[in-house]
């Protein structure tokens, strides 16, 4: 008797945004292996019983390798169990979620999925600044920002220096000043608005907004938490408080 | 008094992908305000009592125009209501919720946003095709193949046309075929390939496996109900099943 593996999206941070379908399957699991990412208030969700597995990645702390966190949930399914993988955000986007279904599924593993809020949404929604807009952004496309440690970020500038497209951001912090450089050098204005939000629909919610030639030093002196996301282009011109370079705390409803 | 509107992504049609945020704001409001892509289980999941006004734009049929949509809003919310505006996906993409609100915030009416699951995502997670996805997809862009009947499809396709992105094309049915033939102009293969999913996470979803120089064709042959939404790249590749031009319906749980 095989048990499967439900890869659930559990949001970019506040509890409200986990999806039905993410939750029914979070309480019908015996096993709960959870990322970092992922909030207490979602985890505090599992149905009374369940086996909790932290594998989260912290920056610079001990970490459960991938092989090991697919290895751990191919045994509690083989067990028989109802695992529910829960990843922050969403895990089809930059979040491994297709490399552990892949090996799951060649195992002969049943992986169901359900999808979640993205940071660049949670973000959207709390900021009111839209991902697209129509006149400011016709397009939206989503890249990573960092790079294992022995890699160069090898972005492709001149492909995202659109002024017509919204750019999003993700895991950008170390090399903001690298991307903002790259997307002028592809004659990106100088000008375009940047907001950042560090810790996006979380209590500890912060945003800054900048502008692209001036984001890089502005961030530095910001002390945002991690994770941070940026969104570049002129929809950020919609962010209802125009006063650049300014750090507000999210205000609660 | 003023009331308020709640602009809300329903998602894209699945019931159970609805967030815990979406469904509490609609079950606060005494007025809902829905499109026609929201599904009906997603509408009767709103307080007995709510005032339920129909907006949706169906191809060739009588619409509100957006004008009105935007009076409708104001006036109830003016009387002091609670208003839920309801839309198909999520109201900051694709969804001209970051107009309404623009209209709403410059007469004085507080608005608040719920996101939702995008199309994309729900067709990503029913398939188990990833967005992106390591040595396939770095990044993934959102585009819409839809212009207004006077107006010509002018999007870059020498930016589009990026083998290491994932492209997912709304509204592109009409112009799917103009698409393929942009992209190949700029060097993406023939070969990459194309998932067209109809009416993604809904009971009627289907899925057609092509390529980019057969999708047009095969679309044409196909009958996919709209919304239709196409994921173009490598990621594609990814698809359990790989025989091509396969129409499959969707097996439910």
């Amino acid at each position: 008797m095989s048990g499967k593996v439900f890869l659930i999206g559990a949001g970019p941070g506040d509890p409200e945004l986990i999806t039905m379908r993410a939750l029914h399957m979070l309480q019908e699991a015996d096993v709960v292996v959870y990322d970092r990412l992922v909030s207490d208030e979602i985890l505090a969700m599992h149905t009374e019983g369940a086996r909790l597995i932290a594998v989260g990645k912290a920056p610079k702390c001990h970490t459960v390798p991938q092989d090991r966190i697919n290895e751990i949930l191919l045994e509690h399914a083989r067990a028989g169990h109802v695992v529910a993988r829960l990843k922050g955000g969403d895990p089809m986007i930059f979040g491994r979620g297709s490399e552990e279904a892949a090996f799951l599924m060649a195992h002969g593993v049943t992986v169901e999925y359900a999808p979640g809020i993205t940071a660049a949404q949670g973000a959207s929604c709390s900021t009111g600044v839209p991902l697209t807009h129509r006149g400011l952004a016709t397009s939206v496309q989503y890249v990573t920002g960092h790079r294992q440690s022995d890699k160069v970020l090898d972005l492709d500038w001149k492909r995202l220096a659109d002024p017509d497209t919204t750019l999003v951001v993700y895991m950008g912090v170390a090399n903001i000043g690298q991307i903002a450089i790259g997307l002028m050098t592809e004659n990106l204005p100088g000008s375009t608005p940047v907001l950042a939000v560090g810790q996006a629909t979380s209590a500890s919610e912060r945003r800054l907004v900048s502008r692209l030639d001036q984001i890089a030093a502005d961030v530095r002196k910001a002390d945002l938490k991690a994770p941070t996301l940026f969104i570049i282009g002129k929809v950020v011109s919609l962010y209802a408080n125009q006063a650049l370079t300014e750090i507000l705390e999210r205000a609660h409803g």
